[in-house]
């Protein structure tokens, strides 16, 4: 048997997230039932993590084992073939027997899309997260200032999945900004459960003026859920990639500025 | 009655094309749903033309009469408010009485939209053509030099609507190009049925080498449609503008180069 990763680009919009369900489309079912269907065996898919229903992928990272003749390019081929729409294979390679996509991985990535459009936006409302107000990003990109670094993120945590230590180290947060389109990318070790979106509906009132500039910080000190924003909709997260101590997907290596990441507006 | 112009955008895959059919959704059918249930009562909605299931418009422009009390800022807005998902009113305003859409449009632009990811694209594949081949792209430049200018064509029309001429006046047709996205936005007087998509499908086999860079003068003076290449996907069109003698949806004005051209790939 021999270990294979994958590195996936998903539209959320079709999926009930990443991690199989019975009776809805998830992304790990797709992947399982095109390996089974391409190589007639059951076989498992380890994710990086979950994403959510409506959750995007660019790059995330799965890896599973596989008994068969083809070579990596041609099992990245026949796997593409066999796979639903809105879920393609980027890259894959044979990699080290004990490499786990989800206990290796010592980062993530991800982007959030806002669209300031005056009117609802016909092609990109699966894409992003609309609003017709103006947004302040002088404020938000301060605002974000606050956010890096090792801190409790227990304030933007959805409760649900207790676990051991909210503490979370965000190694940067950018904004980025093309006329009405607005994203930001984080990244950092670990995410808690809705965390990114919960920063994105605590930026989002900053950058509208109903929330201090200054203010994260103490936010972040009162480790309460309930002082933050709101969970912001799943249709502007993205999974950009995630990261590993070793190099992994050569020339498919993850780019600063997603190029997925302003969709039609 | 007061006659209100108005320009659209849509996203063709989630209607059977513009105009009204009774039993499928239709943007036609869409907008006046929304008249209907604003106003209280039916009207009709006159398209500058039809676009087909699955083409996309930026800029498609309908006229209607209308006798209400509010103001073009307030109908824009309410009429956004009772419009479905997928459709959008960019721009409306108070025409000359006499102003219909069809009969005075000049001229049109559409935008065809060429993907050629590796494989087939998670999120664009409602909204470009895709296709893993190289393009030679300065073939295609070369190829609608030729298509320019004043010409029967016949060869590009799909048979069904017989019209008293097949002699189209081509302003312009050019490319352009951003890694992996290629469009070429063309400018004319009029398009015959499925003409756009019939040029696209011819420049596309003399991007792959099938078809010889200088062939399309010849291919023109045939004036039969079996010499053409196929038609390409809906999925890749998009009505950008359409063309008035007088100046309309001033602030709107048609953009050089569609913003909404490169979707996500």
């Amino acid at each position: 048997m021999r270990n294979v990763r994958a590195l996936f680009s998903y539209d959320g919009s079709r999926f009930f997230g990443w991690q199989r369900q019975d009776g809805f489309p998830t992304v790990q079912e797709a992947v399982e039932s095109a390996l089974h269907s391409l190589l007639g065996e059951p076989h498992t898919v380890y994710g990086s993590g979950r994403t959510d229903t409506g959750v995007h992928a660019l790059g995330q990272v799965a890896n599973f084992h596989v008994e068969t003749q083809l070579d990596d390019e041609r099992l990245l081929f026949a796997l593409n073939a066999h796979l639903d729409e809105g879920v393609v294979v980027r890259a894959l390679e044979t990699c080290p027997d004990d490499f786990h996509a989800q206990k290796h991985a010592i980062g993530k990535r991800y982007a959030y899309v806002l669209l300031t459009t005056r009117f609802r936006p016909p092609f990109a409302q699966d894409f992003a997260h609309w609003t017709p107000d103006s947004l302040d990003l002088g404020a938000m990109r301060r605002a974000a200032l606050d956010l890096s670094g090792e801190h409790d993120f227990s304030a933007f945590a959805t409760s649900g999945s207790p676990r051991k230590s909210n503490v979370r180290r965000i190694a940067s947060l950018h904004w980025i900004a093309r006329r009405d389109r607005l994203a930001f990318v984080i990244q950092g070790n670990g995410f808690l459960y809705n965390m990114v979106r919960t920063i994105a509906g605590t930026l989002l009132e900053v950058g509208r003026g109903k929330r201090a500039r200054d203010s994260i910080a103490d936010l972040i000190a009162s480790r309460d859920r309930t002082q933050a924003g709101p969970t912001a909709a799943a249709s502007g997260l993205y999974l950009v990639s995630v990261l590993y101590a070793e190099p992994s997907f050569r020339g498919h290596a993850t780019t600063r500025r997603p190029p997925g990441v302003f969709p039609l507006s």
